[in-house]
């Protein structure tokens, strides 16, 4: 076994701390953790990891635990290897992935692989870094930061990576990265992470879920389990969005076949009454990642024509949710309210 | 003058209490009012009312002030020549408007005003007096109960009065009956109230708000100032929604003109950041008049082929968001939630 690799980690909640294991636990990479709400905690006490995969961890750490996303020039840092992104994409609401990246990106070196939902996530990053390969990586498990460094992970660490297509590199290269990194992430033996050359097929199937079921949770406060249940809303909502998503799938010629939306309705049980992750952010009062998960294969499917009347409304409404969370987060200004109240004569 | 009018008014919150006060003022009808939440403070002290019309009273009452619909015949109580209703109506969610009223109706002789929104709000009421007379009123009041018996009313009560059309009647009878009303309501010369025949007309002009404004609203939890100042929520969903009610009333003959989008759009100013009904009931908790509001011209316009894909989506949310409610107030069962997460090994 050769050096390790040297990984960047960005993002350490349930997705990116469970990442962080795999890949310390395989022994073929030392994982410098960029950790934001839970950094003191997690640099204090470790992490508290209670995992279907890997049992009860106490006191975890990665090799390293930074605050910050390091600056590889001005500090004189060894490149990084990888950079694995397992934060939220919000691309409407700054900083960017480019952003939040750009001082640790070795240009032609570093590759860049983004744990992170929706559509077309890659065309910023290739237009930041021409050079780079980006990874693609659609992440099936069920991990959540209950409260600070403590992690719950419920449902296997199922990761299916594939190669974003670089125009200006060799295909071979990014395959061979891709699965470079499969090897890294499964070498420890408590993961189902596999490679799939098919990106597109991969992420436009995930969007069956994403696209429909998250935000008709978001925008009705139902979670998954309700939504199964509901009066009509499977049959009147889910069905007839998660079909415009196929028929646009299909014209860019991924062949979702009709039993994935009956599969993905009834993914979670009923009884597990389990929020989707942009009902749980609409719930906080977070920003909802719409515009990659929904945004961009409405304005996808659109372009070439296929009817998506339910996704459009779906969108406007997100995109009105989004508005009325930047405004009450200060980062739109309104007019004064004046008062418009009959005085007492 | 002859004899007042006995009149039964159902609903005594911001319309209500304010058209009691008009019907009373003018000394052509006797009021009495079936109060819920505030019948012991109304009881006790009366009504404070701070009115634009009618200034500050305090410790007003109506002619009678009861708790319950009186049964006229196990009573033996002389027959209402009115019963007015100002509740909301909300069909999906029992008891009905017939259901409240019943005991009240004298077959062939009451006249029943429905002050309520919405479309075919008559039909079930012909359904169980077919021999009465069912009078729609569209009100335009700014109104509110702000504590129980504290109204505070701050735009004019504006109400257009018009004849259902009962075939089983003389349409002369059911005018002169509009004009009865009118004449009894306007008395005190304190409100607009007028008569328009053209019911029809009346009602799909107010959808243009109540079908568009009202669900995208509550959808979001943007008020009607916000909407109007989102990103894109006015053009990508209320002016989308409002030309689908266009194009239905159109086909049901009624020719609302195209400067009805935009002046309804900005019927309140932003600055007022008023929220629409419906956003008030969400917000509360309470249900949602959406079946009258939004069903009814939808099925009506979709079953004369008008495509509707924006009030579609908007309709089968709101029946969600009905549910979820229903279900929140125990009126539906769902099962128990089962624990799905990993116990510490």
């Amino acid at each position: 076994m050769g050096e390790k690799k040297n990984v960047l980690l960005v993002g350490g909640g349930g997705v990116g701390a469970i990442g962080a294991l795999n890949l310390e636990a395989g022994g073929l990479a030392a994982v410098t953790a960029v950790l934001r709400s839970n950094y003191q905690v997690v640099k204090d006490d470790g992490f508290e990891i209670h995992s279907c995969d890997h049992g009860v961890l106490k006191g975890w750490r990665p090799t390293q635990v930074v605050s910050k996303v390091p600056n590889v020039k001005e500090e004189n840092l060894p490149a990084f290897d990888y950079i694995v992104c397992a934060t939220k994409n919000i691309p409407d609401v700054p900083p960017t992935v480019v952003d939040i990246i750009s001082p640790a990106v070795t240009p032609s070196h570093t590759v860049i692989v983004l744990i992170q939902n929706g559509l077309n996530i890659e065309k910023p990053i290739f237009a930041a870094f021409p050079q780079n390969i980006v990874l693609s990586g659609v992440s099936m498990i069920g991990s959540n930061e209950t409260k600070l460094g403590f992690i719950q992970h419920d449902e296997v660490d199922e990761i299916i990576i594939s190669a974003f297509e670089n125009p200006n590199l060799e295909t071979a290269v990014q395959v061979a990265a891709a699965e470079d990194f499969v090897r890294a992430y499964s070498a420890a033996g408590k993961c189902k992470c596999s490679h799939d050359a098919n990106v597109g097929f991969v992420r436009w199937r995930k969007l069956v879920y994403n696209a429909c079921i998250n935000p008709v949770s978001a925008i009705t406060d139902l979670d998954s389990g309700r939504l199964q249940i509901a009066d009509g809303a499977a049959d009147t909502l889910l069905r007839p969005a998660m079909e415009e998503i196929r028929a646009a799938a299909k014209v860019f010629g991924h062949d979702l076949p009709a039993e994935v939306i009956q599969k993905t309705i009834t993914v979670d049980p009923v009884d597990m009454y389990l929020p989707p992750s942009m009902l749980g952010d609409v719930r906080k009062g977070n920003f909802i990642e719409f515009e990659n998960l929904l945004g961009e294969p409405l304005r996808d499917g659109t372009a070439k024509g296929v009817p998506m009347p339910t996704l459009t409304v779906l969108y406007n409404l997100c995109k009105a949710i989004q508005w009325r969370n930047k405004q009450l987060k200060g980062l739109i200004e309104i007019p004064p309210k004046k008062d418009y109240t009959t005085s007492p004569h």
